[in-house]
């Protein structure tokens, strides 16, 4: 425990607690995310824990905004390095193939986040924020709908695949990104 | 409490359990999910939950698997109405239009399946066993990589559709099915 770092010799406390969450989630699942839990996964003091969040609905909103930035954030500067559709294209193909999203930690992490969305429509914001996030970031290439259609196609694939005792390879999923991204889909 | 029927009386006692424990983890997530719970719900003795069901493993596992069947059946009893490739692009253009699939409870069930999936790989089973019949439904009509391509579509717009405050219209769903699963598309 690192309980004796006074908060003022500790200013990443809170950073740490909201990552700690994240670990919490992925090991107990949010019902089984408690203060006492996420304090022993930070190093903290309980008292620190609720000191910046007071209920557990404030640490998981913070925790999920957190994924989602982090994901949002790889997509996008896989993206940036496109210099035209033809190298979005490209990217979209290494961010599914490669499974930039659907790692596995990344990918409980959503659904979990998904279901407390659904139980939470405060918490819905999170997760549209984060497709909003993927489809402007599309949209510099591809059309509106190509972009939708790209990102509906990033997640599906992204769960199927991680089940799938035969994934997708790099080729089929290139087939199926050109289909959708053809020559008529670039950004007007 | 329905404790006064005997078993005898009560042929579909672990029927309506498996149901019960759906109901259980729509409200209450899997790690809220306990076996006194889901008597409460079914309206049964504790003792006769576990008689059927000794461990939460086996209760989740049938509970799961329930929910893989009933929304496997749904999707192919709509294409099964298909005569053609057209009337099945119909079809699953309905599916994602009607949210078939993505209505909210099953939805937010399925968030749970995946994630309890993600820790228990055994669970992972049921989801490919659904995914695997989705995809037997849709190969008598596409060729495999179209028929993949189509499921998944299902699944990241089921998902994305069901958050988004403007969410894909029938003639937007249209468009891209049409891409995806064009002339070339046919089962061979």
């Amino acid at each position: 425990m690192a309980g004796g770092r006074s908060r003022e010799n500790d200013p990443d406390r809170r950073q740490r607690i909201v990552t700690a969450t994240l670990d919490v989630v992925a090991e107990h699942g949010v019902s089984g995310t408690t203060h006492r839990r996420i304090a022993a996964v930070a190093g903290v003091p309980l008292g620190s824990v609720t000191y910046y969040f007071a209920t557990l609905e404030e640490l998981l909103m913070a925790a999920f905004t957190q994924l989602a930035e982090e994901s949002s954030n790889a997509f996008r500067a896989r993206l940036a390095r496109a210099e035209d559709v033809a190298g979005a294209r490209d990217a979209i193909i290494d961010i599914i193939a490669g499974s930039v999203w659907a790692e596995p930690r990344t990918l409980l992490l959503s659904y979990e986040l998904y279901a407390f969305a659904a139980r939470h429509p405060l918490v819905a914001s999170v997760m549209q924020g984060w497709m909003n996030n993927s489809r402007a970031a599309l949209e510099h290439f591809f059309d509106p709908l190509t972009s939708r259609a790209l990102d509906a196609l990033v997640e599906g694939i992204g769960i199927h695949n991680s089940i799938d005792p035969q994934p997708l390879d790099r080729q089929a999923i290139a087939a199926i990104v050109h289909r959708i991204a053809g020559a008529e889909s670039q950004a007007g």
